[in-house]
């Protein structure tokens, strides 16, 4: 497989966008829609934040507080015996768990596809109770002349994904939650099939244990109905214990290709690929054995959560994928991949 | 609360029920759905069985194969070490989890609402993929001249919750799965509110591990979406762990009324009762702060799965609800319920 990292890789860090305030820090920029908008790529970023704690023995964690519309700060000792801080991504607290950090979007575009310009402003931040723990994981797909970003809500009543829409990334207009809890990795396809428009999901059965691909139908992208198993994870490859959807679908001759991320046993995130029929997308046609990208360079090794590549976005760019990648939880990166390289490893 | 309990209760229990193959024994007869039919009470009721075993050592039981389109059996010894046999429920394998028994529904009818005939086939059993583990729980709601079914489909993919529709019991009509795993006590609302169907839902959160009451809307009943987190377990009471739908909601003058089953710490099942907004039913008005049903004689105490009442319909006599609900997962029962002690007790 003939994967180009960019030279410039992690294209964007935490140390390239300004925190949303000064008592602030950020400690994640990853895990980016992307789009062509114009002559520009645009990217949503995730951008993962925490209140500085001065005190090594006091982590904070912030909220957003539906009643008072606004930010509030948690504090929680280290000394707690109470309190288990061992997943970085999570404090488990007597009184409920609390993510580590809350996510908004930053915009970033960019001319080159690499050289990105960051807004100094979340453009999307935490609005309602359903993400009081944060937005997380957009996704852009372009249908007609409207943008819509499917993300990830998360509150104490679960993870839920939401859709939004946008004409020109200034102004969003929420669309409620349309896939209840836990549900994440939800991406919209580009145009609808046989009338009707589809979305990968990735439900949870907490009595099966099972995190897998699912694809639904709506007749309107608001309702979603006749759900079907798509895709289980493998049964010893890079993919066997966890898989979600990754980048939207893309339209090629020989139907759907689905970038999809991929978990192993040990905790490490690959990128696969599917190819699903054109005319009837809940059949997969073809699946690649081996990672399309697996997590090599330090960038991708270490980090807040180390051994993750995770996309959310692509850009098509003559015969090659720009796959744009969350990198250890932490930064983003962006890689080309020959569309050809991809479909001779699907099977 | 002046509730009433039949007689003749248990009402049916696995004695009455004819096994669907001689080699099968029914181990359950229980969690119906009810509704008024023509000048009937007709019952769907879910009906639990499983391989006969003269084995002690061996436990057999039976699951849907789709390809064959017919019941295999499968066989674990109980003297295997590595399965796991200590929920009556299910068996815990290294090949994965498979329930004791496989349920299909039976239909079963009165002139009087206490004394059933009961029909000496299943009238709607398992007959795809995500039904192989069974269905189970059904929910009658009568929407203009169709009686629409919501009922719980085990597989090993998940639990879902699918969507069926007769207009004569005899014939059925299957729409696919409505929402996706983990997600049951499905019911739905029996007229448009403001030209949208709506339903409760259960959704699960494994990472926030909350089992809680959603509301979700719908063009069509096929589609749903803008799902809103209905009401939390209580604090302290009868329901403080658990909770989710029961019967189908019904309207009255002062909003719709829900009859819900709340779950305590020591997984005892109780009926509770909320009243939704009339025009808004994502607004809860008003929740019972006790039971209104709680199991205490004999059938309800003792079965299959104790302290168990579980109620998925009822009927309007009067002014009473005619409740039927599941006992010990075992088998049916029924109590007349006056609305006003309902009422009373809801703030």
């Amino acid at each position: 497989m003939a994967v180009l990292r960019a030279a410039e890789n992690p294209i964007i860090t935490p140390a390239n966008i300004k925190p949303s305030r000064p008592d602030f820090e950020v400690i994640g920029a990853f895990n980016p829609a992307a789009v062509a908008y114009k002559d520009d790529v645009v990217l949503l970023v995730r951008v993962a934040e925490r209140p500085f704690s001065a005190d090594r023995d006091i982590e904070m964690t912030a909220i957003y507080d539906p009643q008072k519309d606004d930010i509030v700060i948690k504090e929680f000792s280290r000394l707690d015996p109470s309190i288990d801080f061992s997943d970085p991504r999570m404090t488990i607290t007597p009184e409920g768990k609390f993510l580590t950090s809350l996510s908004h979007f930053r915009l970033a575009t960019s001319c080159d596809g690499v050289n990105f310009t960051i807004g100094e402003k979340p453009v999307f931040r935490p609005a309602n109770f359903y993400e009081s723990f944060g937005v997380e994981d957009p996704r852009i797909t372009k249908i007609g002349d409207t943008y819509y970003i499917t993300y990830v809500a998360v509150s104490p009543v679960g993870v839920n994904t939401c859709l939004a829409s946008t004409q020109d990334f200034e102004v969003f207009k929420r669309h409620g939650v349309i896939f209840c809890p836990d549900n994440k990795d939800v991406t919209l396809f580009p145009e609808k099939i046989n009338g009707r428009y589809y979305a990968v999901s990735r439900p949870v059965t907490p009595l099966f244990e099972k995190y897998e691909m699912w694809i639904a139908e709506s007749p309107d992208l608001l309702c979603w109905g006749n759900h079907k198993h798509l895709l289980s994870p493998s049964e010893s490859d890079f993919d066997n214990a966890r898989i979600g959807a990754g980048a939207p679908p893309i339209k090629i001759e020989q139907g759907w290709l689905e970038i999809y991320h991929g978990v192993d046993s040990s905790n490490r995130y690959c990128l696969g690929a599917i190819l699903l029929d054109r005319d009837d997308p809940s059949n997969v046609i073809a699946r690649t054995k081996e990672p399309v990208l697996s997590p090599q360079r330090d960038y991708e090794t270490q980090g807040f959560f180390g051994n993750v590549v995770f996309s959310c976005g692509l850009v098509v760019k003559n015969e090659s994928l720009v796959v744009y990648y969350g990198v250890a939880d932490t930064s983003t990166a962006c890689a080309e991949i020959p569309l050809c390289d991809i479909l001779e490893k699907l099977s």
